[in-house]
Formats: structure tokens, C-alpha cells, sequence
């Protein structure tokens, strides 16, 4: 199955003509899971190959503006886009407590109809997830009790206390946690797990064994034991190649540090990391002052997780895309972001990418895992 | 002084990569206006020669996402780039009820603060300005107790039954009046007065007369009657030349038609009227039904005021900006919307303009008044 990765916007703090606000997309087959939507997501999603109407699910990691502001254009202008007989199905919508209230509260006052129906599912923070004065009153964030005319019911999700985790859902192919990370206000990451595949079926003993293709193929395929008509019993596990791992994206909403062990638990070798690096090394103090992360900080995270690629995103619009800029700029260099984190990395075999707007990478399928731990990507 | 007018979006429902959504900038010396705020108006306002740091006042129309959805992002990245030493003065913002509570809700839930105080004045819509289904309930547009942090009182602006117009304010250079329109949700029209100047001394009789330029300038200027030392009485009316006319600017919100006589009042003899014009007349009975106007309707709202010129804009995103169009289109051709409107408008002397985003149009000063109603642009 196809998967890959569509960054629409990687500035921080406000969109600018260089730099859209944090907005990507997780892409499997039919589907998009859109992360983050500040203003202008609907503009990039159509500047790009993908396809708004596709979006099934969005996850919003925190309600600071730059992640938040494009939620509400994005669902009025799917609807006004969308086939009035075949609308998407409903859309999920997660993040943190007062997600509801702000969705409902723009849809209502702008006189907003969908013709589909949504569902906001909100994360619950923990009392220690931010400063105090990051707190909101419980009167900002609790809804009217009338939902909007196409809003469907969402559940609240708090904190696993065990696995320090939130479960935000388990489907056929994917299961998606959240945890919690230290930010001004409270600040989720993600983790979404694609669930490992039986191997392929050993057709070379098989066909010593006399099986031929047939339902004793699919019986086996499914996990179940087989006696041949000569008194031969096959396991699967002698039948089936070793599992496919299943991959792991993990993307992280804005940041100084993670909390609690949930990160750590989750994402633990993983095939992508998305960390924000808003500001250089040389701004560390300045960058955690702001609730945010350096490269060194974000490949620290990466070291610590054992993850085959971290990406870098949510520059500060002070770092223009290296194509834009000049020669000799050797302040605010954003190719400088890469190398701190690379130097970060050394003797790890993790890769550093710089996400920029538009860049679409593909999060290949790995190889059969021969032993515990050995899964690895088909280049 | 010198006035003008940039269109920073000109599409109607949603932005698009060649239209932004709602949102017009009228600028006098020093100081920009700003009308309607679609999302991504931040964008384009950086894309222009524009500072949006120089926006003093904002009104907003009605409360559509496509007009509205920018303005609290706009709000705070004019906050994150302002000096914090020379912060802007209050930000008064104008529109129907309901403004104040979105404004609210979404500064408050994101958690933004912002350098500068701001005021959200509500126009009060009457019963009758929209179908049943559009009038919102108490319990959207009624705003919690407290004001955001740096939230000033606004007032509550009501119609006068005399005029048929909201007067939201009248300062040293300008009177801004609101008038009502028909939409499917309370949407509201502006009009921007410029006060009469008095017109220049007319110095030639004035030396004809031995009155040297001082303080006897002055008390002429200021419409002061004067007595030389020869007893010969000057009064101010033969020294100084006739007034120079206010310019008159007017700018429509989405509309179907007007309601009541207030935009008749205020809007007659305008020098610019701004109306939409979302679909062509080929389409009437949709756009109609919608709530929108063709070109030729619009120009019957420019014949009944005898306005010098007419600017369309809030165009379908079927029609794309004539730069882009295929030497082939025969269909959505946007050149027709305009060919319509100076059909209809044939033999009033009105001219007709096409918004385009990024278009910018001087407002040139006038004549003086010679006799009543004589005003004339000076070209």
C-alpha cells in the first residue's frame, strides 16, 4: 500500500507568500489525513496534487492560530466542492479540548452548512501540560449544548495513565495514539502505527509439499493449521514469509520538550519523525523560552527514538526556502537548520530532511522483519 | 490628499490560487482601511505594497466565512510584527452582531494575544433584512461577560429609522455611514463620505485689493469677515474660491438587492461604488437565488445613484482573471460580466471597471463646486 507525505505549509507563527502555515498530509491509498490547518491550507491543498474532498480525517495539534485558523475554510469550501450526491463521508476532526467550541461557534456565526457530516474528538490535557497562564477557563472551551446541524457526537479522550498515551482510534490498518508534549498552551504529537501484514505465502515449499493454489492457500494465509491428505500437517508458520512491520509516522505538534513517557512508548522506532525547528541553535534560549524546539533539540528526540528519518519543519519565516534565497545570505540560513541537526545525528544512520511547501516524500513499505527488530525499508 | 483603492481578493465563496477571497483596502494619506477579510487576506496583503500594520479601521460586511475567516490571523501577525515600542493604536473593527463573539472565541481559544487594543462595533440587522433561516439565534451572537484582554468596549450601532442608515462614525476628514442589504445572512453596505474643503484664496483679487498674504489669509480661510483699513468689508465668500467636494466611496457586501432607502441617501452621486457581481446574467435567477447579483443589476444600482464609476468584483472562482483566460474561452469569460454591465449602462457616462486582486485604483481629487451639484474629478 502507498504512503506518503505532502507538506503544505512549513512556517511558523503566520502564513506568509513563502511559507505557508503548518498544514501536511499523510496519504494512503483513497485517503488523506490532513495534520494541522492554518490559514490558507485550503490554497495550498489546491496549489498541490492533492485532493481536498479526499480528506477523511484531520488531526489539530494544538489551537495556536497557525495550526488552527484554515479548519473552518477548509470544511465550508470541501462542501462547496463536493458532489451534492456522493459527499464525503463523515469527517473526524481531533485535538485538544475547545476545538469543538471554536468549530462550532465559526460555522454557526458565518451561517455555515455542510453537506457532510463531522465529529470533533477532543484530547483532554493534563493539569501539568502547560504554564498556568496557558490554562484556558472552562468558559472558553465549553460548548453550547446544541450541536451544529451536521455535527455528529465526538468522544472526549483523556490520558491513559499506563501507557501515558491517548487512544484516538484502532481501524484495519492503522492504529493512532497521541501524546502529550510541553508548549505554551497544551501541544499534542501523533503516532500512527500501520499494523504489520502476514509475509507472502513460501510457494517453493508448497509446492514440495504438493499444496496447490486453492482455499488450503487462503487457509493458511489466515492463520490456520492444515492437514495435507498424506497425514502432513503445515503450520503457517513454516508456510508464511516473516511479517511485513508495519510503518511508523510520527508528527509532532509544536514543542520545547515531550512529557511524560507517552513519545518515547509510541514512537520508538520510527520511519519518519516530523519535529519543528523554528529557530537555530544559536536561538535555543530564545526557542524555549517560546515553547519551541532547535535541530539539535529535534535530533536529540530522533537519537532518543531510534527513528530512520527526522524532518524538519515550522521554520521561523525568517528562514526562506533555500531556492529563494541568495547566494551569499549567510545569516538565517535554512540549510544551516539541516546541518545542525545532521551534526546531532552522527554515527546514528538517520537521515535529516528539510521540509519545505509542496515537498511530497513517499514512506516506503519495509521488508520482511527475519528477527526481532530487523525491519527495515525497501529502498 | 491623495485616496486609493487596492482590491487584495475579488473572488466570491472561497480563496483560490487566482482569486483571493473577500477583501478591499481604502487608503488615505497614512492610514488603510480595510473591507472584509477573507481568508488569506494576510497573504495577499503581504504580496502588495500595502502595511498591514497601517490598518486602522475594519469593516466587515457580513459574517460568510469568505469575507470573515481571515481577520483574527490577520489581527495577530499584525501584532507579532509590530514594533513593541510603537504598537498600533486601538483597531476599531465594524459589523453586523455576532463579530464580537467570533472575534472572541477565537483570539481567546488560540490563546493570542496582541499588542494593541482593538474594538469590535456591532451593527443591530433589523428583522426584515434576511429570510427566516438566516437570522441567528441569541445564543451564538451573544458574547460571554468579559471582553479578551485587550478588547475595548464597542458599541452597539442601531438604525436610524429617519435615514435608514448606521452612522459608525465622523471624524476630522470623513462621515462613514452603513445601510442595509439583502443577503441571506444581515449583510450591510458602506459609505464613505470625504467632507467638503474650502476652496483655495483667490489671491488675485486679493492683491487687487492690497490685502497682503498674513493674518487676514487666515481669518478668510477660516470664513472670517474681514475690514481693511480703507473700510472695504471682504467676505469670506468672494475671496475664496467655491468648495472642493468630498469624494464619496461606496462598498457593498454580497447582495441580491438594497433594503429601504438608506443607500439611495447616502450613496447618490458617489465617485466610486464597489458592488458585487457574482455571476453573469446569464445566470440571474441563481444568483438571485443565492443571494448575489449579475453585472446588470449592478449597474441598475449605479444608473438609480448616478455614480461616476462602477467597480465589480466577488466573482464566481468559475471566472478566472482575464490574464489567465484561453485566447479560445467563450464560456466564464469574465470580460462579459464587465461588456454587461457597460450594456446597461449605456449613455450615463458611468464607467465600469474589473476588480482584479492586486488592482489599484487612485481616487483622484475634485473640482470645485461651482454651483450645486457640479462636482467633477480632476482627471
Amino acid at each position: 500500500m502507498s504512503m506518503d507525505l505532502t507538506f503544505l505549509g512549513t512556517g511558523s507563527a503566520y502564513p506568509s507568500p513563502h511559507r505557508g502555515a503548518s498544514a501536511l498530509v499523510l496519504r494512503t491509498e483513497g485517503e488523506c489525513w490532513l495534520f494541522d490547518c492554518g490559514e490558507g491550507t485550503q490554497i495550498q491543498l489546491m496549489k498541490s496534487q492533492l485532493k481536498a474532498g479526499k480528506i477523511t480525517k484531520i488531526f489539530i495539534s494544538h489551537l495556536h492560530g497557525d495550526h488552527l485558523f484554515g479548519l473552518p475554510g477548509l470544511l465550508c469550501t470541501v462542501s462547496l466542492n463536493c458532489s451534492p450526491t456522493q459527499p464525503p463521508p463523515c469527517v473526524d476532526v481531533y485535538g485538544p479540548v475547545g476545538l469543538r467550541h471554536f468549530l462550532r461557534v465559526a460555522l454557526e456565526l458565518s451561517g455555515s452548512q455542510l453537506l457532510f457530516p463531522y465529529a470533533v474528538h477532543e484530547l483532554e490535557p493534563t493539569a501539568d501540560q502547560c504554564p498556568p497562564e496557558g490554562v484556558l477557563s472552562p468558559k472558553v472551551t465549553q460548548s453550547s449544548d446544541s450541536l451544529h446541524p451536521q455535527e455528529r457526537p465526538g468522544r472526549t479522550i483523556c490520558l491513559d495513565p499506563e501507557s501515558e498515551c491517548y487512544s484516538l482510534f484502532e481501524e484495519k490498518q492503522f492504529a493512532v495514539k497521541a501524546f502529550r508534549l510541553c508548549h505554551r498552551i497544551p501541544s499534542f504529537g501523533f503516532c500512527v502505527q500501520e499494523h504489520d501484514r502476514p509475509g507472502r505465502l513460501n510457494s517453493q515449499l508448497l509446492r514440495e509439499l504438493g499444496v496447490r493454489p486453492g482455499p488450503l492457500y487462503g487457509q493458511l494465509k489466515n492463520g490456520e493449521t492444515i492437514t495435507l491428505e498424506n497425514g502432513r500437517v503445515v503450520k503457517p508458520s513454516e508456510a508464511l514469509e516473516p511479517d511485513i512491520p508495519g510503518r511508523k509516522v510520527c508528527i509532532l505538534g509544536d514543542c520545547s520538550s515531550l512529557l511524560g513517557e507517552g513519545g518515547q512508548r509510541a514512537c520508538r522506532g520510527a520511519d519518519v519523525l516530523v519535529h519543528e525547528a523554528t529557530l537555530s541553535d544559536g536561538h535555543r534560549e530564545r526557542a524555549v523560552e517560546h515553547g519551541h524546539s532547535t535541530p539539535s533539540m529535534a535530533a536529540a528526540v530522533a537519537r532518543s527514538w531510534g527513528v530512520g528519518r527526522l524532518v524538519l519543519y515550522h521554520f521561523s519565516q525568517r528562514y526562506r526556502p533555500a531556492s529563494l534565497q541568495k547566494e551569499t545570505q549567510e545569516e538565517d540560513d535554512v540549510l544551516e537548520l539541516q546541518r545542525q541537526a545532521e551534526d546531532a545525528l552522527t554515527g546514528t544512520g538517520t537521515d535529516v530532511v528539510l521540509a519545505e511547501d509542496f515537498l511530497t516524500m513517499t514512506i516506503p513499505l519495509k521488508r520482511p522483519q527475519h528477527g526481532p527488530g530487523s525491519g527495515e525499508n525497501v529502498c
